[in-house]
């Protein structure tokens, strides 16, 4: 005997990040961020033809504009209100910029240990800067509790849909300019970028992770079958360093079967000596990191796939570059 | 009583460089040269909204790979064919690399006061270098001699019209790539670049020079009514140094009206520096001078006018953009 089960059928789950989400990302944008330009490259750069997304053009130097923006943006706050985020690096960069765009006051955390010339950089942006904990983990803390108690917006660097679907609008443009692609290849560190990326071009294309080896938090938990806490260090972790995969990222990954290559820290410094040495671009290591997979191997194109890498930010002091090995 | 005058009308003289000769260079260069990218930034990195072109993402690191590629293939050499110039500058790394793409040798002549560094690179290109003379002017009397005794063609750093019908191409990709414009704004030493553009959007658009004002060939001309030798230094004399305006810039320049505008070297300094500071892009002195006019508003846009600008060099030591004013 069956019991009869008269529950109508459960709706399948709404993914935590549609391509709706990036597009009415992209809509309530518009021109607030800039279109940053594509290339196409020939195979004698990085081994194989690829088509580079020169995200570190956009304002803050990196991608993180878009999503930053499209959080407050979407939160929808007051003339004069304010937010509260805890980063010293290209989140807390761009927040303040968005901040600054949208008539609002950001306050951003910072560890003491934060270098006077980042918390400069803030303050020039009009960010009120507040040096509090002894490292990042601290600083975060200390910004959830200000942020609770004063009843403010906590942006989050990574692991907020809107601060993921904004970002994602760079996937859109990427194929608008370039046309269909099969392949994307994005540097991750807490996955505010591909998760992003992946609804963006949910069904048009395959996204690919590519991580420092020391900082491989989405490969960590693809590994472990859930988010794990993973050391981090080496070249990148000033901008791929968070500790652990976001969960909005972990829940794409999950959805679009997201996978994950490991590079290690001498392919990304070769792979920014290239970009600058072949075509005059300056990018952070983290924004090198997605073609150190093409320059290793770590990802093998098919013959005729079309591949795409975004180069994500390009935050460095310039003279490092000389010492690349290119 | 008049004479009859039985000659037939004089046909309209050919100008030295047309719309079509550049059209002929798009199609023979195919894809030998990358198609650089296109970005439109708001009024306030330069005072107005303006479209740049990247060129300094091309082979060679400046638009110079154009016209020499183009050169080369319109003189269809043998395999294994010689081709003889003087500079060990951009033009000098364009010419080593269209002949090394080509499977030509480039005798490339550079003074002995050439830097090894300069030397190093053009060998480092498949480049016979030899070092002769106290000044490029020598080394280019020395090329000159070398080219007719054995009967090679001498390959001119600006002032041939192949070499700017070739890097006139990058005119017809700017407006492919953001559309119509009102104006174009072009840094300009020998003048092979503006030559090449004012070709491609005859008619089209408005071609402006922008000059140093410690290297002012074509304004010296244009007040000269002829070409002249000027005094050159600066900070950008190293790319647009040249001590008088190539007599097919200044053939282009009367027959469509262009005009000059000469910009200080502290406003280069400073237009290099916004480049980097609100775009991340990394250009030499030479490919920042183009935006120095709308910095300091030696060309003043009408409103809504459309404007562009070319950025056409990156050939710099990164470190050095540390010190611009920004």
């Amino acid at each position: 005997m069956t019991v009869p089960d008269d529950r109508a059928p459960a709706a399948p789950a709404r993914p935590v990040l549609a391509r709706d989400d990036v597009l009415a990302a992209a809509d309530r944008l518009g021109d607030r961020v800039r279109r940053t330009p594509s290339v196409v490259v020939d195979s004698r750069a990085f081994g194989t033809p690829v088509a580079l997304k020169l995200e570190l053009l956009q304002h803050t130097g990196s991608f993180k504009a878009r999503g930053m923006l499209n959080r407050l943006l979407a939160a929808d706050l007051p003339a004069g209100g304010r937010v509260v985020a805890a980063s010293g690096g290209n989140a807390g960069l761009a927040v303040a910029y968005a901040a600054r765009e949208l008539g609002l006051t950001a306050h951003i955390v910072v560890p003491v240990t934060a270098p006077p010339v980042k918390v400069a950089r803030l303050r020039a942006l009009g960010a009120a800067v507040v040096q509090e904990g002894a490292v990042y983990a601290d600083a975060f803390t200390v910004a959830e509790g200000y942020a609770f108690r004063a009843g403010l917006p906590l942006v989050h660097a990574y692991d907020q849909p809107e601060v993921c679907a904004g970002n994602g609008t760079l996937g859109l443009e990427l194929v608008e300019q370039v046309g269909p692609v099969d392949t994307v290849l994005v540097a991750t560190g807490g996955g505010g970028l591909i998760a992003g990326i992946a609804a963006a071009l949910a069904d048009r294309a395959r996204v690919i992770a590519v991580e420092p080896e020391r900082c491989p938090t989405l490969h960590a938990a693809l590994a472990a079958g859930a988010p794990v806490d993973v050391d981090v260090g080496g070249i990148a972790a000033d901008s791929l360093g968070a500790s652990r995969i976001g969960s909005v990222c972990w829940e794409m990954a999950k959805a679009t079967g997201m996978s994950s290559v490991l590079v290690p820290d001498e392919a990304i410094a070769r792979a920014r000596g290239r970009l600058w040495s072949e075509l005059r671009v300056l990018a952070e290591y983290g924004g090198a990191a997605a073609l150190a997979a093409l320059i290793t191997g770590a990802y093998l194109p098919e013959p005729g796939e079309r591949v795409a890498a975004v180069v994500c930010g390009g935050n460095t002091d310039p003279a490092a570059v000389l010492s690349d090995p290119g």
